[in-house]
């Protein structure tokens, strides 16, 4: 790797007795610079990693600053690498004009689609050259869960279902389950993958349910005061692709919780100790 | 109190199973309208309140979203407010034009110094209009505490010093323990009391100790790589102060952490704890 691909530490923070860092490196993927951040517990435990992908509009920062996730993260020894959600600094037609379009909203997929298929190449960025970045440059242990919220939780999903052996689990908080079906998901993957429909189901969690992939076991919360629940997120539609399937499924439907980080924040510690037992469990 | 001066809820979001409520009301005190959080743990408990102040730059959101306090409050039966940081809306002479003085930086005195006396007074906001309007509006104990950080520290340091038997317990992260003797606090003060120093000692903690006040217990949670501690924050002028007049204090120099809400996140759950064992002894 050359000088200018090597990370550069941007800033680092103690909290809860580890080390909160941030990093920017010049991606090959996106050919930008990106910006993580990264949680290491305290001692030199050799930790585990948890992938945390972020939902519409947020950065590398959302997470770490909201989840209040560091508290039990230090206790079980786990990392927590959260990398941005687009790439930035670029000035494409319409990238900034839209919420759910563009900057901050990559939805995890490699574009094909010109102008966005040079530089949006999320899926590649998170699931092969991240990890391959992260080994490079800290002493960790190379095993690896996922998880994340939204467009985040989107993505944990289909990085899953994608790449098996590469997790060790998944989980998502209130994730869009079905893109192809929602109107957040039609205009994204229009925009980055084209109009031909069928291209689209390879980036959808209930399609590749239902062309046969799987995992050991999906785990989902969802809160029930969602705004987004029905028009956007239809976690209906992603338990019965898997009961069709024979997909495991834990769906925790949260009583009166919304779509934000106080939802999150809620119920990160079962959710972390659940990626926990999976990385531990070297059987 | 007519209409106008109801509080209105701006929002309400469920977290930890208890009720987080943003509420706005036209403020006597300040004569503009100001914003609160508050969160209510589950149940009808009537819980006893702690008040938090923030510190520059900030609003009530601050601790919400970043302080990963309300596991614990919720657990403890603590009902949590966060005022903001000075009043709003307003637009008087280079009012927005600094981080550290005008809007949100209002450090709980009550100006003395045109223009700022006419609405500069978070110090009759938040030690009297704000309780009175809590207890109107919500089933609580009446039972208080107090705390803050930074800016907030200081706040409710001094709020805790001149009102005898209002708090239960007070603490404080990272003060400005000694404002007429440092950059933040001499810039803030002229402006808000004007040019008499010997008016500025009756809001500075290290003053108001040497002076004879005291409160049964001051704990002080204070970073030891905070980027502020020399020159703004002085916590041994504190010790000093506390040790001549022999007011008890425990100061908690934490090795590592930075004035960030990371440090905060870090050590609220202790902070909480003292607090609810304050509000709780009602011998």
């Amino acid at each position: 790797m050359s000088d200018m691909h090597q990370p550069k530490m941007v800033s680092e923070t103690r909290v809860f007795e580890g080390r909160l860092q941030r990093w920017s490196h010049q991606s090959e993927s996106t050919r930008t610079e990106m910006t993580f951040s990264i949680f290491l517990p305290p001692g030199n435990s050799h930790p585990s990693v948890l992938i945390w992908l972020s939902g519409l509009t947020c950065t590398d920062e959302n997470f770490v600053q909201k989840a209040g996730a560091f508290r039990v993260a230090s206790e079980l020894g786990l990392a927590i690498v959260c990398p941005d959600t687009s790439p930035r600094g670029l000035d494409l037609p319409e990238e900034h004009d839209n919420y759910d379009f563009g900057s901050g909203a990559g939805f995890y997929v490699d574009a094909t689609n010109p102008p966005w298929d040079v530089h949006y190449r999320m899926y590649s960025y998170v699931t092969r050259e991240l990890p391959a970045l992260i080994e490079s440059s800290f002493d960790v242990s190379g095993r690896y869960s996922i998880s994340g919220h939204s467009m985040g939780g989107h993505g944990a999903l289909v990085c899953a279902l994608k790449n098996p052996g590469q997790y060790q689990s998944v989980s998502a908080f209130a994730p869009i389950t079905n893109p192809i079906q929602c109107p957040w998901g039609k205009k994204a993957f229009q925009g980055y993958l084209g109009r031909d429909v069928e291209a689209w189901k390879d980036w959808d969690t209930v399609s590749l349910i239902k062309a046969g992939r799987s995992f050991s076991h999906i785990r989902v919360e969802q809160g029930t005061k969602d705004n987004f629940l029905e028009e956007q997120l239809q976690p209906q539609a992603l338990k019965d692709a898997c009961e069709e399937a024979g997909q495991a499924l834990t769906l925790n439907m949260r009583e009166g919780y919304d779509h934000s980080y106080f939802f999150i924040a809620s119920f990160i510690e079962d959710d972390l100790r659940y990626h926990a037992d999976a990385l531990n469990n070297t059987e």
